[in-house]
């Protein structure tokens, strides 16, 4: 078990992008709507979890190197179904932030269930994965489309859950 | 905002049962199968790493109670498709321990999630979701099929993001 | 140096409630009331800011004993000179909540500070004070008006600053 | 909400010092003064505490920068009607450490309170504020004496606690 | 891996104290007892340390319960050879304090160990052990001098550090 | 009390290794090796426990200050009356990382406590040192053999645990 030497790697600036989105009920979905949650503002809640748990993705996540963060946002939005969330995390070191954006996205999450979860026990957290980085010795990588459609050909073919190929496996 | 007063509440034993998937490539999976994961042991870290995060809650999710808690176990398995994690908690207190289930799965996720995302990028968190909590006023609730049978029902009709269907739904 | 033994207390209701203000200029009272904040919705962070406070008191004061809190409620509101803060900490527990209403109101006022900084570095937190206490060995204390009024004559005489004296001293 | 990106600002020295007082009865005082306070030496836990809210101010305050520190100075005096507190923080980093200096006093002051509750529920913490910051692109920033008699005139005028004008406002 | 159930254990009063020692070269020891550390109070610090350590154990140790504490003391007394450190801690739980009185412990004599590096880095941690615990269903433990005198027997005879039996090996 | 000032010494990479040993019954021992620990994998747990302590380092001593690491190794190996751990930690900043590697050895010693405490209490933490570090202003300094043979000669002269004499006092 180790947290991977680092230390040769040049302090560049390196961003990551990700996303996920919790389902409910529309029941749920219309309390967010109305404003009428009784523990608050769900989605003011959620972004802030979202930035702080991105500055404690190494406290949450056993060898995830400590580094510091040049600027978090995150998106929620309502959409068809629940809660759509986006991180965008910033650092200029020597380390990706893909964990902290994806810690972020997982956060966010958690609240919005906590705040829901007297309405609505039932909903599920989905898709929490990267979709943009760049920087670093590896370069830039996207999820693309394309894949996003076969993953959705292939479900509907046999399996749940057959996962979005990266760019650097096809 | 606010963190809802359960101090009227009764203390008595409370449990949840949360769980999720992390989604990857055959050859992540492969990785762990062989025990050839740069990182160390995928296992062990996302266990200790969801246990810790039951115990951290309150502090992720900003209006989760701080309570004691009795006992967590978490599992992780390798089936088809990626890594099944399940989160167990246990309480004696005023509130229930549905955030600490759900927490301790998501750091699971989070973990597995760093220690292959040199061998993959494209891995997917979905599924994270309460099956089960007992105790407490409103009593014992199970995830049903039937329930789940409305969501996708309602998911049919419309929209984009078609999410992973979870066994039970199958 | 000690955490005094409470060991012996009786487990009975304990409430707390804490103030205070962040005087600031005009302009940046404006921000907040026109929503015009870069950083986002100051009240929001505040108030969980000041939440998430009360459970890592602890934390923050080292001799503070960790306890189960069983609510938390933070308000503010916009009034003449800046933002009123006000927490109100409930818990069932040996030892009172006095200093996790405290905490919440200073992270509440740091909170707001933080976000309208680049709009007015002179902005002063003042006044942060326990108004009302309940249950435990000691019963009940309450910071009176009059108290309040006596404050403000002292000042006019003297100095700035004068102390409310409590209810014991009197 | 966001904590705003600051990757494209140069990592340069920045220093900020920031003052807040615990005011507090004669009798509170004089505990401090004879060293019988029964949780301990109050001096040596208010630094202690105040240096360690320095390092914990992005945990403490949601959008503030997670950064490195490169010293963290906390001076606690016993002075006419309490205790002084004042912090010096320095950085060599792409963002300003008021909020550190501001989290170090408030940490320091709520420590002070819990340290002396049982002797003095009254007591009050009053004027944390920014004193002065150097470095970075704002500049170099005052709280002047000119401007601090004006606030002691005012509040002998009408009303207490009208917060000093910064520098950029007059 | 698992945090093991303890919900059907009673609450009942539990102690442990456990103490250890920071061998150092006089040079060091001098200073603490002239008081010339240039980084300030040591026997302060390092009380401060342990009891915020002991709050903190089950952030500390994955699979340490959190639960409440009654009282926490921290004893640093310098002796031949160093810094001797004692940590007695109190809880009304259902499960006992080794853990928290053993961090206690191993956190001051770092804190020891951090104030002193400058002028001694060969310092070392030694005898951190537990000494007394009392309540719950194990009844009381104690760690007799009977034993420690045979250690230093064995130490005699042969290499360094064999160690202390426990009564129920015996 | 102070965190002293770093912010005119350079950015280097620096490495400290830290070690110690948790001495324990046989039947303690054996229970490691053959993987019959009811709370589960001590090794795994222990070396995550020690990589965390790592990162919070600056948290659990109070002088310490908040820096990047580059990477953390710690190896934990069943060795004759008990487990010996290992720490080395990396970093390129302004100050060193020996206290990072030896709370990593401690908080890694703990963990092996507390997940054998119901087979040994009697085990005993000893010989937490710094045996390397190197870079920064002071150069490279190493715990040597020699000293070593010095410690054991001295105990079976008289009294246990006579320390280590560092290179600069001899």
């Amino acid at each position: 078990m180790k947290m991977v030497d680092v230390g040769a790697k040049a302090k560049t600036e390196r961003v990551a992008i990700a996303e996920g989105k919790v389902w409910m009920s529309p029941r749920a979905l219309e309390r967010i709507r109305t404003g009428t949650v009784e523990k608050g503002d769900v989605i003011a809640a959620a972004r802030l979890a979202g930035i702080r748990a991105a500055k404690r993705a190494p406290d949450i996540i056993p060898l995830c190197h400590p580094i510091g963060l040049a600027g978090v946002e995150l998106d929620a939005s309502l959409e068809e179904g629940g809660v759509a969330l986006r991180a965008r995390v910033k650092t200029v070191d020597r380390t990706g932030v893909e964990m902290e954006a994806l810690a972020a996205v997982a956060a966010a999450a958690l609240t919005v269930y906590d705040m829901l979860k007297s309405v609505d026990r039932g909903m599920r957290i989905d898709g929490v994965q990267l979709v943009h980085k760049s920087g670093g010795r590896s370069g830039t990588w996207h999820r693309d489309g394309q894949t996003a459609d076969l993953i959705r050909a292939d479900r509907r073919k046999s399996k749940p859950g057959v996962r979005a190929k990266s760019r650097e496996e096809r």
